[in-house]
């Protein structure tokens, strides 16, 4: 999989693409991720990307020139299944995305700035816009780092243990119940009895309880999407 | 305003809390952000700070100790209004929850990492968790900057132009009407004449016509939280 980020901020981007699971997974080749200054496609002397609003709004407009130049640029080299623009009111991200978008070959992730994107980018350029919540951040750069860590961690490989990942919450429509490790006992708060049992039936069994009544009580709409509840 | 975080992975976050809007906003005194790496509270020779989940299920858990200990060692020094543990079954973050939590003084983020953290860490130390969305990620380092950013760029005077935030989405309960920049034609895609008419109480008009369009399109239940639909 190769996944393409356009950016403003690419500097934003180094240390979290840089370690830990992303790290890992461009390393053994499951991932090829690449950053694109988007000032690296713009045609002024001052590389300037974005101008004002027409009809008179604050803030500052990204403008259509440089993303237009910079996605052909890359579509010139390769096949792309999605342009994915992140902004506040897209498609809202979920689990179910992010297994589906971990399964494609080749997507450019377009990270808003400013003000906004101007609205010809969207019509015109991007083909799925993704939030991943509703609420206000300074520039699409950590969605997109969002975005691609969700994808990234479901590639085969990608995780060490893939049975965690399996055992995750939502990846079975339910929250994941509660964990405990060592000490069994810390300033007078014990671990569960039944967890140190060594009856794996009843662990299991008390697993599945504790993860339905989480789910119930925390995200009941999760049970009802399940159609249990 | 003063965020400490605590994590096992403190070189993720240096970039992001190193540019842009996070940068500028330490740099002008409007917020302290630390950084807190989990292991320096450790006291075994390997500075572990996970172990094996009781009852036999795949994945590592943080442990307790080291988490009190860095918890306690910040409380030691100061009041804290919040330590917020990122956790995919937590309360979701909205708008409001940025905008209350923008005018909080000190407040302590955990990141979970590996399969999770021991549950007496969620039931003893934690006073409130918080999810960024329903979707599982690598760890809780991305979802605390999340939080970081949602927050700081409320705090007055963090960005530049203010009357820019209080247009963003959701501020008004309303997704941001479409905005264009220059040029007027690019490729045969145009703007709307409207923006170019220059009469401003027509514009202003159509702005929130097309506010009230686009939210009832893409997030009709934002309409219904306000009474509007």
């Amino acid at each position: 999989m190769r996944i393409d980020i356009i950016t403003v901020l690419p500097e934003m981007l180094e240390s979290p693409l840089g370690c830990s699971i992303l790290k890992r997974a461009q390393e053994k080749g499951l991932v090829e991720i690449k950053v694109h200054n988007l000032r690296d496609y713009t045609t002024n002397r001052y590389r300037k990307v974005d101008d004002y609003p027409f009809g008179g709004e604050a803030g500052m407009v990204m403008q259509i020139e440089p993303v237009d130049r910079a996605i052909s640029s890359l579509k010139a080299e390769r096949h792309y299944d999605e342009v994915i623009f992140t902004s506040p009111d897209g498609e809202q991200l979920t689990q179910p995305m992010a297994n589906s978008m971990s399964m494609l070959d080749n997507i450019i992730i377009l990270c808003g700035h400013y003000k906004g994107v101007d609205q010809r980018i969207r019509e015109h350029l991007v083909t799925r816009e993704i939030t991943i919540g509703d609420y206000v951040l300074t520039g699409g750069e950590m969605p997109a780092l969002i975005i691609t860590d969700a994808i990234v961690r479901l590639i085969p490989g990608a995780i060490g243990d893939e049975q965690s990942a399996l055992s995750d919450s939502f990846q079975d429509g339910l929250l994941a119940p509660p964990i405990y490790t060592r000490p069994a006992e810390y300033k007078g708060w014990r671990v569960p009895d039944i967890l140190l049992s060594g009856h794996q039936a009843r662990i299991d069994e008390w697993r599945h309880e504790q993860a339905i009544a989480r789910t119930r009580s925390l995200r009941p709409n999760l049970l009802k999407d399940m159609g249990l509840d």
